[in-house]
């Protein structure tokens, strides 16, 4: 165990263990099913939300509040009125001993005062769309010992969004109703909502509040709840303003006793024609029937382990085993988690992302199931089908959709031009992985014509072909409004602060191309033509190659600056990303395209861009997006010369795009570059930079200050970013070399010597794979020689027709 | 002086003095001149902006917050260790004096601890676009002291909206500047804006801070700020994360001494071509000239001194004495200055309205002018250019516009079929009052005819027969959306719980019809058809008045219940507010326009509908919106029903709606009605109930709880509601009976005994009238005798054209 200063990594339990309440900035987990989802900080602060964070927030959570990390589910000891917290916070007491242990799916709080301890663990189980708190007091002294309990949290009026703005209405609506130990949230029940949530506890109340007011009190705040403090809650019947569950248990102790209680925070769907039990009165049916599953500490105890359990093999599928534990530790735990969670996420909530913004993306989206397609591939296939069903039929796509509702978010539109080819890397990747060629004939029609009968090959086409369709002066893709780099607008110019710098647009004659488009064209449009191939439409791949040809010419003759390739051409069609420019001479995403694209491997262009990326580009902290940073605001450009120097895409370390140089490492044999930009950015290895990165020391954080900020090397936007999915790409695929193709398992390394040998085992498809893979004293790329079973076999794949069950791979590198 | 738990009126200075920092709800008071505005709590809590609190949001505030009023312009003493604020929070301390003096564009808060004493006065003066804190400490003891004086505001980063959820963007755009005592928020100042802030003061600093977490602490708040705990700023520099300003000051005092400091807050509009005076460096030159007309004690002082004196002329312009104490204080400083409030504010920014939802609105500002149009004309005339200019050509208009842009809110669009009638009232009030009759024939042009030069006259006509088009199968008024009640909607159906009750409309077909849009066009289609003869346009008079006839005898055919008068026609033609409705058989509006506009007075129906007001609808805390109480939700109705019962417009206290029966009342002769309704709801009158109220005792509040509430007589929404402009023209236009009119000044009041004898003070144009009623031992209804100047007159009216100087008018009443 590699402590720090605030904690450190459990692998065995997989678990991060926080150390103090202080982290830099809360340090969140993410509990959830296919249904109800839940943020937890490190002080159990955050908030739930059912399936979408802004039109079913269950809990309310202030987002940039003073202090940080304001709301949550809190527990309380009064204990003889020392009053405090198992989570360490909110209450200022200083605790005798503290633990927050973030599990897969669960966070467990051990906090220890006056020889009593607390042990909060709340998970959400697999099936039910509830939280389940297992509080556990403990008398560690050798007297009886009597304390009081208290749980509270507040409610959210259901949508986030109108929840912290229209106080005129809202402050009028809360309801509430009580039955035994049980509080139920109804607001606006009575009217259009089918649902209420609820907070149960499995013993008698001494008490509860469900006004937020009588609870904390007018002027207190969380830190210091009325009613907390003066050891009882006032029953209050919350009418309008805040309703909140609070429960009071009078807790009696023997010398070195426990008990435990079940706290349960869930949410009801309810039939509309059995929606009240008498007028005006809910249908408890349903919420009652959720609490008697875990009403007992054993049932609680039997649904952790039925997710732990659950956790553990789904991570079996794929471990590794180096001489790097800090290896092992991301990809067999904590990279596989945050892919999990990016890909029920997007971007939609996290502790940067405030849930009533984004929905889910389509640009994001595809790429998260790069990470997750070996996990769960039936999930992935039901997110493609999501995805696909919002695309029209010329290839463009909305970029966003709700996900409550699956429909396309008006409000954004499309056009931006790099979203549809990403439907052919998630498509591309969940059939290598999971052999589901079939899925390529689903049926889900385009979004404008319902009535057809589209296949998802046809989608494949349709997004090829809005590629070609749309190309600029100099052959290569239009940008649209803009293309993976939200942040490059072209066709914008705005100069007025409150309109979108994506959505502002100009119209029809926007010219601006996006070199990063052409390579991303090359990469998945070759994909394509294999797909077609595999199909047997041989007609389509004979009619698409051409248009792949083209674009490398295109990019070779107008996309090539002389030492990397040319981010873009502008609206003017001035090159960007070019040593003519100022600024921004030099972009990461061209290179990282071109270079994955094969573009430049035959004539060295490849190289010398990736050795432009290492001079101009690398830092300490990772690859910076461009160089140098822009000074001033350009309107030409848009939102990227809005940000200071240093910051996000204005210069800082996107990370995202840093695996995107690792692949085309690795691709070039440069084994020693690949592991280094890899290591720069993931966690495990940084984690002695925590106190400059901030953010959680488990997670990728979306961007890293460059080296133009003034504070280098800090890291924001933790948890939901593509940087989760693509490093896990990047570092399975094409530095471990273990990757899917159609007819197998393609074995490619491109292995640093530092790693030493590596053992991996691979479920893949209905096969188990265990790799042995050692060095073999050269470049560290590509494979030369195999075994299977203990046969030589020729070239780098299992062929998974022939080998489709347990099986022993061995494998000696170049 | 009446004290009450909480505070007490100070009728000379014009103030109302809070004695408790712990008030039911944070009681705010109004500063702001042309463009600049801010929001002050009687703890210094609040936030101020730029004309827009949208989109020029200059300093973050948290709503709903826990504590409640959180944010603000906090100082702070560190007195040798004991730490506390001048506002009494947010700092823990008990202080050995506290108060707060709310007055007329200004707060004084005055703290005393140890013999320390703070008075802190903040005002925005009338001309620049910034707020002033004189804040003075004295040393109260005989021993010299040393203390600290820190300052403390948190920057928004410009639109309110984006800055409460777009952190994955704005956690890195923060810039700040630093030049002698001054900090300067320059967030995207690079970019887009050509406007920044700053807070300065007029002495060198101890330290500064201008990033929270280094001010604050990460984990602390506002109540224990790091660096004030400390007794040491840190001399921080934002960049990202959350920019504040904060100043701290070592104070030397010898014993008694005292020391004044002047701090400044200001926005600053810079021209584009000279942004910057350096590279990067913004350009301070405007806001080093705006600092140094405040730099000084005496400056500041000097500037307070023109508010006041400003606001004396102002509030001189219309004033009364009588018996009852409360009724003067009422009508001479609070209603009128709340009415300045809601003319500037609109709906947009109170402790309910977060200042991101509602714009200007064209219901609302029309009728704002009422109870501001005697006080400052041409501001009137102005704003109703404003509105004009957002009407179509058809009558129309749009509901909201943003008074950033002045263009029409496309996102709620139009069809509230009340809303061209009320520019009726408004236009023919301010002409009353001003005699500016050419202003209807003032050229605005309607929003969608540009080019055709429109008049004033032509929108008061384009408003006539938009309801003369709109008529449904009953021959009444179409209600479109909503009529004045938003909450009445009839043609929407809705059922999915996060689609809006208006905008989701059926379509063209909708027939549901108003009683009170039907009042509201006989009333002020009256008033049309006396302004086109006032023009000379008698042909128009002459097309006109048959509409009006028909909408009386519509209204008596097809309006009338038995005991009162219909509220509406749902969708399917079913009346709503019948006695034959299981509830919601009788709603206040259609008995108030009704009876306002003359109906029922030939034949008993408009006494009939008042009484049934009394007996149905009228409470001790006011009278109730309809009764009974709606107890589920109806699709039919919307949103009404969606309310719990007693609760804003289902079955609520909407005060808006209660001086219309005054009005009626006053009309029909009953002074004690008239009288009684008034006071049961007016702030002065009602003191005594303030701790069940909560809301602000000295202005009025949109909504009182019910009798079906679970507390009655709870007020919310206090500040910014059509309450205070409609109570205001009910009490001095029917019961003080002094009525502008085209030709001169109407004396006809409707005057209980119990105010005895009144004197009045009138400014009505350029002419001055000193008016005393004496009480005739009669009805109290219109008067028996009038001498002005000592000379009998025959009728009710004072002539503009004989009497336009300073006149003592003298009145005996019936």
């Amino acid at each position: 165990m590699t402590a720090s200063t605030f904690g450190y990594f459990d692998d065995a339990n997989k678990e991060y263990v926080v150390t103090t309440p202080f982290t830099p900035l809360p340090w969140i987990n993410y509990l959830g099913n296919d249904g109800f989802f839940g943020l937890i900080s490190n002080t159990s602060g955050g908030y739930s939300f059912y399936r979408d964070a802004k039109f079913r927030r269950i809990t309310r959570y202030r987002y940039n509040n003073v202090p940080m990390d304001s709301g949550g589910r809190y527990f309380y000891i009064n204990d003889n009125g020392t009053v405090w917290n198992p989570g360490g916070r909110p209450v200022r007491t200083e605790l005798d001993h503290y633990e927050c242990r973030h599990g897969m799916g669960y966070s467990k709080f051990i906090g220890r005062k006056n020889d009593i301890e607390v042990e909060q663990t709340t998970f959400i189980p697999l099936k039910d769309w509830c939280e389940v708190h297992r509080v556990t007091v403990t008398n560690q002294s050798a007297a009886k010992k009597s304390v009081k309990l208290f749980s509270s949290l507040e409610w959210c009026l259901w949508n986030a969004e109108d929840d912290g703005a229209n106080f005129q209405r809202n402050f009028s609506t809360g309801e509430v109703e009580l039955e035994g130990s049980a509080i139920y949230h109804k607001t606006e029940y009575r009217e259009r909502r089918n649902h209420y949530s609820f907070f149960s506890v499995n013993a008698p109340l001494a008490g509860y509040d469900t006004d937020r007011q009588h609870f904390v009190g007018v002027y207190n705040d969380y830190s210091c709840p009325k009613a907390v403090m003066d050891g009882a809650c006032t029953n209050s019947e919350a009418h309008g303003w805040s309703p909140v569950a609070a429960h009071q248990l009078d807790v009696e102790l023997a010398a070195g006793e426990s008990k435990t209680f079940v706290f349960v925070m869930g949410y009801v769907e309810v039939e509309p024609e059995n929606k009240w039990q008498a007028p005006g009165v809910i249908n408890k049916q349903p919420a009652k029937a959720l609490i008697a599953r875990y009403d007992t500490a054993e049932k609680a105890s039997a649904a952790l382990k039925t997710l732990t359990d659950y956790w553990d093999e789904l991570l079996s599928r794929f471990t590794v085993k180096s001489d790097d534990e800090r290896l092992d530790r991301a990809l067999n735990i904590w990279n596989q988690y945050q892919n999990m969670v990016t890909f029920n996420m997007s971007r939609s909530a996290s502790y940067f992302e405030s849930g009533i913004g984004r929905g889910m993306g389509f640009r994001d989206s595809n790429q998260d199931t790069i990470g997750f397609a070996h996990m769960i591939p039936s999930a992935v296939r039901e997110r493609i089908i999501d995805l696909a069903a919002t695309q029209q039929s010329d290839g463009s796509a909305y970029h966003q959709y709700q996900p409550l509702t699956k429909k396309g978010n008006a409000d954004i539109g499309g056009n931006f031009n790099d979203d549809p080819m990403w439907l052919v890397l998630a498509v591309a990747n969940y059939v290598k992985e999971s052999g589901d060629v079939s899925f390529l004939k689903h049926i889900v029609p385009f979004e404008d014509t319902p009535e057809v009968p589209s296949t998802i090959y046809d989608h494949l086409k349709a997004s090829f072909y809005h590629v070609v369709n749309n190309l600029g002066p100099h052959k290569l893709p239009l940008i649209g409004r803009a293309d993976w780099n939200d942040c490059l607008n072209l066709n914008c110019f705005s100069t007025e602060p409150n309109e979108s710098y994506q959505t502002t647009q100009r119209g029809d004659s926007d010219v601006a191309e996006s070199l990063m488009i052409a390579g991303q064209f090359v990469l998945y449009g070759n994909e394509f033509i294999a797909i077609a191939k595999l199909l047997g439409f041989e007609a389509d791949a004979v009619d698409a190659q051409p248009h792949v040809d083209a674009m490398v010419s295109a990019v070779k003759e107008h996309g090539w600056d002389g030492e990397w390739f040319l981010r873009a051409y502008d609206s003017q069609s001035q090159p960007i990303g070019s040593s003519n420019n100022n600024e921004g001479k030099i972009f990461i995403e061209s290179q990282g395209f071109c270079t994955m694209a094969g573009i430049g491997f035959d004539d060295g262009k490849a190289k010398q861009a990736l050795d432009s990326v290492e001079k101009h580009l690398a830092c300490e902290y990772g690859v910076m997006l461009q160089q140098p940073a822009f000074s001033e605001y350009n309107p030409l450009y848009g939102e990227i010369t809005s940000y200071p120097p240093g910051y996000k895409e204005n210069a800082g370390i996107f990370c995202h795009n840093n695996p995107w140089i690792v692949v085309a490492e690795a691709m070039l044999g440069r084994a020693d570059k690949a592991l280094s930009y890899y290591t720069r950015i993931t966690p495990a290895f940084i984690e002695h930079l925590t106190e400059r990165h901030k953010t959680e020391p488990y997670v990728y954080s979306q961007m890293i200050s460059g080296r133009d900020a003034y504070i280098q090397g800090e890291a924001k936007n933790s948890w939901l970013t593509g940087t989760a999915a693509w490093n896990y790409y990047a570092a399975t695929q094409y530095i471990l070399g273990i990757r899917p193709d159609y007819n197998g398992l393609q074995i490619d390394p491109c292995l640093d010597a530092s790693l030493g040998d590596i053992n991996i085992t691979r479920q893949f498809r209905d096969a188990v794979y265990h790799i042995e893979i050692k060095q073999g004293g050269g470049t560290g790329k590509g494979i030369a020689s195999m075994t299977i079973d203990g046969v030589d076999v020729d070239g780098d794949v299992i062929d998974y027709q022939k080998f489709n069950g347990e099986h022993e791979i061995k494998v000696v590198l170049n």
